[in-house]
């Protein structure tokens, strides 16, 4: 279940999935929207439970998953690839929603739960959080996003390979040293106050800058040097053309904070 | 020299190269093999000497590389190219077996040692370790895998770089903080324990989950995101309808070991 | 401006920006005589004032930037594009450059500085270096190269997307922890020195294999593994026939130092 | 306007736009829901009133596309751009949806029609056909597939240029023989009869077949020869374990048509 | 069967087809040896029976595809996916060739002779020949090749699209006019005649250059015409000091035919 | 040599290389100015002499490409290296120029001909022009675009490796039913004419239309259909906000010719 609060520019949410199925479609529905709301210009997403995500619950997987109807292998395998496509899309609307995210991890963070929060953009999280690719565990080759993002979001693949293949849980430190979160709290209070402030920063700047800069970073991942210079250039010769860079620069110069800005909707 | 041993499911290979050249079409028929047996689920992989690898010896190579055959500079190249290509594949081959390649470092790994660990999917190595790439002091650009593979195992470009262009060593120390090996153990001997007990825990899970990750990761790392989670969702679309899932999901409700499951055959 | 001093095959360039507008086409020109010149073997990159960059000046900027001429707004998109075309090509120059160029950064690198390190082969910092992704502050989303490599530079994704998000600033510690450099130095006096000894071993080695390895990293990084290889392959095809490696290999059997060795100019 | 009327496992689209503004939504919905529809095997498009398509009708688009909102040029460019890809996301629906669509055209094809025509799998037309890249008479570069698809689907890239700088009329003789068409038809009539019939032996085919070869032919057009064979043969190791494969064999092998053989649904 | 005859430079290949199982092993272990055989120079390809091919045998490919063995589905998807890389390999050996093929057919060329036939270099036929991508019509997406190949080969998609999802017949006239040949001969001794003639005239060209053709014709398909032109100037780095430009050249000021020259093997 | 005269928008190019060894760098000098002057909106390029080329001509060539310096085979293959790269940017910049480049072929059109008319956009020729890929005759794969451009250029792969490997001649029939020229005139008066009145229809129409469907036709080629349309689609955002199109659609309703407008330069 998603809990959505919205302080002005800032979208809360809190994902709640303490043995709940996770709702996928929910996903889509909210980022969608986010996206197409002009007032929203950075969303902060946390675990409203105990846990981050306790992973998909295995009863209730076992009957989405594991029991799909078809006459013969080919048409169930069918069934079952419009299931996993489903699930993928649940995340890649986040990386396809334009506001960046900032996701802030307490506790565990399981399965679904490091297919989630590799989608997002900024990752931080309490001294207490651990993270597990638990799918090998049960017989999976996870498929819904780690496999493809992980290894682009930390630097290290022995470690990624070694999470994938082993299940084995990685703590806050090594979440940090790695370099999946860029900021570890002592606690979830210090975590959130933590987070809503890097969104607050986020908010305050030209949303077309923002905007821009997750677009082509995310274009940039997927692409040659060449072939991203080329698409920022593209990009860039009419969004250079925003009035923000004039209200930006003027602010700079008058050593004026960017919260004091006023930028038009975006 | 390549020495097998196997016990169940894991294959220990162990390879000897002090002072001598090496083996690589032992490579290609090893892996190949490894590939096809269905009994093999791991691969652990150590130096049997008393270094890693001690690099390619110089009077050698000279013999096979530096004095190609051919009628004029073409044709030299040529037979040039055909040999790299034998060198290139005796690593790639670790690449397409889809069994994971735990390797264990100790000592020296020079040269062609880091082409070899850097086509392998995890590191470990001993506190005394250290790595070098070699080549271009004795003229060369690494042509065996390392300039291809390794920026995309290690998070620092610049290190990277250094690495390739100085040739200095690179030390224990710094091989776990650059992310090139994801443990460091104390000596030889609890490393090999430490590999011995990693290679366990992946020979325990599901072949089917093992195999495909394997697969996945490395198609995502040559693909974008959504290149790699199409042909995930394709994969899986057969895959998931493996028993193993069933089998897996039983055992950790009952809160049983996957040591405790049997699988079939793969 | 643009400081030029040759000693020897190590070109030392010191550039100067404080409160100066960057002289790209002063880049373009520089790198290209670099890139002709067979003398030349490795580039030492520092900044000549008392800030390795101070940035875009604001003024300057807005005079060619922000008022670009056009009768409507495509014409105006088309001459910004053509601007920030040449803006990229102009440190797009030091990767085109096969001689590797080493950069030693002091005191404040800031927006315009990033793009230009993120361009160079080899990053080194004082101890009171600090490092801004200064665009978004200014409405802009950072067009001329940081976007784009810096994710391919450092490992952290979290790191690049917070930094570029919310401009902050990052000193020497993280820029060493997160691989942005690979060498931190107490002050600019010891990294000079550094810097120039390391510029100092790679313009000892054979430049054949020093530019070969330089070229097939950049490759590498934008193509997949299989590509890398097969260009690598049709790469040493010629250049493993230069006597560099036999005086290298001779140098070495003799323990002799790689700057003994005469290497024909490349 | 769409028309659908489904005889069977054929369904059969009309679409009308003479003077009227294309309803792309309605293709959206059109293509996800005989996506869905597991009793639809085949689509079969072809225009409702007395030309194929008119064109997009220059007052409408006036107040669609030309006076967007927005504050300044970079908001009324990102307006622009989220109705461009709209619009190309009503064309490129077709090429999603895994049941193949035949179209049949007559008389005139203009514009957003090429566009139209251009996502299909197979184009016939009747004798009386032209077909006309329009958007540069209008100032555009056309925007919605035509410039994307249309040098993928003929031949002759001298040609395909030629049509879209020039806006020049191409009638149905020039349109077969480059590839344009596969069939020319005398009349509408004809042309409706051979479509039906072609529909209705794409139909009669295993639908497992069918459809994996529409999606393997349009992953093969955007992929190299060897990922188009990776991805193939990840997609037969289930599709070929179909009942189709032994229907059909059987069938071939007692001379029956595919006609007579009864395949579950897909 | 593959009947091999070796006439000097040009290797004649006829395989035999008829009522049996096409023997794909023999085809690797042929394209290899040719590879290997610094002699050959170009490959003549053409049928030895009654009709160029009949297509695979049902019976046999039943027992063959149809029965894989394994526990569950994931298990026999894996067995089916080796089997079906092998069958993809058969023929991509031909393309990884580096002596040209050139391919004569007469009478039939149906299922696995369209994969087969689409990885030659050069293709003629017969004016009774005809074409039929047979596999839809027993219920399989073609996975050894056309799909794949076949949209590269011949310039109409619209046609490409129809003969694979209706498995219609396309004769000797429409394979002319479509590229798919490009030469038509009246009967087979006129093309044996004639491929034995190119075959001479290819084989009577300074190999260097003509495999060099090959190798990067091929690449160029599968790449951008930026990297084509790149790796063709590495490629050509080496191999323009070939003597035989200068022979050739020679010969052509002389006006003497290239039969005259003796060019060294390669 | 190249003779330049500009009728208005039309800019007329005419090469003479009679005898004469081609002038690359004039052809880099002339459309880069072409590139940056807004008065001329497209370019016709046709022979001066007898032919449209005589090939290179072989003494020149000998002096130039086959006695490079260098003291060992891998500097000798640096320098070669660097030559072929320039021939190759001689004709790369036809590409990358904006403008469309419509050529004219009469008489002959052997070797670095071909090359040419493979980068330019618009290809036509006389009754009597005749083409040859002449390379493979004297000892060279075809290095300077050729392999890159003719196989994308026309629709038989059959056709294109034929030309390339036996170098036989193609006449104007065969060159325009396989697509390298979109029209063939009776002889070279009327072929001017032709050419004269097809490059006067593109320098009516809007320029920004005109050189926006150039720009996004070339990169198509080299990209997926979905990157092609993301790339349009952020191109379009600031180009459809030209007065253009207003312009265009209003003399369009106003059933005025294209020529009446007066566009702004661009």
């Amino acid at each position: 279940e998603l809990w959505w609060s919205s302080d002005g520019a800032v979208v809360e949410l809190r994902w709640s999935c303490d043995g709940a199925q996770v709702e996928l479609s929910e996903m889509v529905d909210c980022f969608n929207e986010i996206t197409m709301n002009s007032d929203c210009r950075v969303v902060m997403l946390s675990g409203a439970g105990k846990l981050f995500t306790a992973g998909i619950d295995l009863t209730d997987m076992a009957s989405d998953l594991l029991s799909p109807k078809g006459d013969d292998a080919a048409r169930i395998s069918w069934n079952i690839r419009r299931k996993v496509v489903k699930y993928q899309e649940a995340f890649s609307v986040i990386e396809r929603c334009p506001k960046p995210v900032v996701v802030a991890i307490h506790g565990a963070c399981i399965g679904a739960g490091v297919d989630l929060i590799s989608a997002c953009d900024i990752r931080m999280c309490t001294q207490d959080a651990w993270f597990q690719v638990k799918e090998v565990d049960i017989g999976l080759a996870a498929d819904v996003g780690t496999l493809q993002r992980l290894p682009k979001v930390i630097g290290s693949r022995s470690l990624v390979n070694e999470l994938a293949l082993t299940a084995r849980k990685m703590f806050a430190d090594e979440a940090k040293s790695s370099g999946l979160v860029s900021r570890v709290f002592a606690d979830k209070e210090a975590m959130m106050a933590g987070a809503l402030e890097m969104a607050g920063q986020i908010a305050a700047r030209s949303p077309v800058a923002v905007q821009g800069t997750k677009i082509n970073l995310i274009y940039s991942r997927d692409h040659s040097v060449t072939d991203g210079l080329d698409y920022m250039a593209t990009w860039n010769m009419s969004m250079l053309q925003t009035q923000d860079v004039m209200k930006s620069a003027q602010a700079a110069m008058e050593k004026k904070s960017p919260k004091s800005i006023v930028f038009s909707k975006f």
